[in-house]
């Protein structure tokens, strides 16, 4: 029988967790605040950013909101982002991507202080990671390892096949996976016989966006499968990037979709900006 | 019959070129200058140093050595390359490593500027190519690619396995192979079953440090094999990671040792720090 690997469970547990430690640092004079900067319309940035910040309020977690029209300058906003930098009462920043097509993301990224870089997208952070030296992690990847440690899924000396290659899931959860002594393999749009690939995965993790693609004879009897995607397709259903119903006849865990990757996510950016805060506890 | 890919040969190609990259530079008033902090008496530190230092001279780059006592402090280190960072004529600076132990390493490498970070070792250089936006590149894995380009070693779609995660070959390595459409796997000493991991490689790296280790059993009839490994036996011997003999009669590609990726590290480090001053050219 596979275990589904219950991502809203595990989120309400580290919630619970967390909200102690907010009332605690408020007890000591600290209110835990992220700012968030959302520049233009993308509708996807606005539904992140308000789901975001329900889950602050929730927890205690302060929020700075500046929402920014279509058209604001590269200047302006990194003016914005480095007021911020320099404010001792922002813990953590964050900008909704994508940005607008004619802002050079990578450059608005880089002025947030890596010190305040909750969403650990700064190429500092990403760099110290990749040499086993993290600072602030990437918030999916982070809710995966979360996930882990919450079902004992051993990591060391295991194959670990992840599909997707992104900056902000595949890279870095490579890189943790490494650090955590997985013998690690990043397949993608180019492999070559993926199925070949994949079928050697103790552990498999998908994030490819394509729904349901990932069926029963991509994977290895008793493998864990790790299900990134989040696609709605047009009847309105939400899929994940496995074929869930047909890997869970072989699969010894499984995280569903929704209800698995999903919920770990802005915990974790939540768990980090909080972290950020409790740095200027003294004992 | 395998084919030996030699890096000797391919280093002087690069050279005729350096040289007269850096005449045609020094005819527009640039000198390709190189700043070199050697810190205390390593002897690898002293030999590593001095054959960077002549390659220099034949190649044209100035170099600025600052030979620093044993019992130096970081500040007096990061001092000095604060200096260099902030010299219009310095385009390249290096520290050998490794530091004397009192040193963190990682403080002192960070404290170089980025754009002048000629081995690539910055976090935030790291960073980068780990995120397929590459500035400054570690220099083994560089030479290494220069070798798959020299011999038209198709990378895209190819199941590579590099053993061994060290920041400063296996792990930058893994980012430039995925960058360029390789599978990538990372195996190490954690590994289960190694065997089985590398018989699935069509390009093969090994950079472990353990003599010979590699033999004909662990790899794929008509594999790439780059053996990064130098290791010094009692007997006054050079043998690399890879059993050679043996490793000859099933391979397609072997980089010999010594004369494989040994000599390009050097050149790499020199083209680095001629493509850092060609940016001052202006055209």
């Amino acid at each position: 029988m596979v275990v589904l690997m219950d991502g809203k469970k595990l989120s309400q547990k580290f919630q619970i967790s967390l909200l102690s430690q907010t009332t605690y640092l408020k007890e000591h004079g600290i209110v835990p605040t992220l700012a968030v900067l959302v520049v233009g319309n993308d509708l996807a940035s606005q539904i992140y950013f308000r789901s975001k910040k329900k889950l602050a309020n929730k927890l205690g977690v302060n929020v700075h909101d500046r929402l920014l029209p279509e058209n604001s300058s590269e200047q302006d906003i990194i003016k914005i982002i480095q007021n911020y930098n320099e404010d001792p009462l922002v813990h953590g920043i964050l900008v909704e991507l994508p940005l607008p097509k004619h802002l050079d993301e990578k450059k608005v990224i880089e002025s947030i202080s890596p010190a305040k870089d909750v969403d650990g997208f700064h190429p500092y952070n990403i760099g110290s990671l990749f040499m086993n030296d993290p600072g602030p992690i990437p918030c999916t990847p982070a809710g995966i390892m979360a996930l882990f440690n919450e079902y004992h899924i051993q990591l060391a000396g295991k194959q670990v096949v992840i599909v997707g290659r992104s900056n902000i899931v595949g890279r870095p959860l490579a890189a943790m996976l490494l650090n955590a002594d997985a013998t690690v393999t990043i397949a993608h749009s180019k492999t070559v016989d993926l199925e070949e690939v994949t079928k050697k995965a103790d552990i498999l993790i998908v994030s490819i966006g394509q729904p349901e693609m990932i069926t029963a004879k991509y994977i290895k009897p008793g493998a864990v499968i790790i299900d990134v995607g989040i696609n709605r397709l047009s009847n309105g259903e939400t899929v994940g990037d496995v074929n869930q119903n047909d890997v869970k006849k072989a699969a010894d865990y499984l995280t569903p979709v929704p209800g698995g990757v999903g919920p770990m996510t802005s915990v974790m950016l939540m768990k980090q900006t909080i972290g950020f805060a409790a740095k200027e506890l003294k004992i």
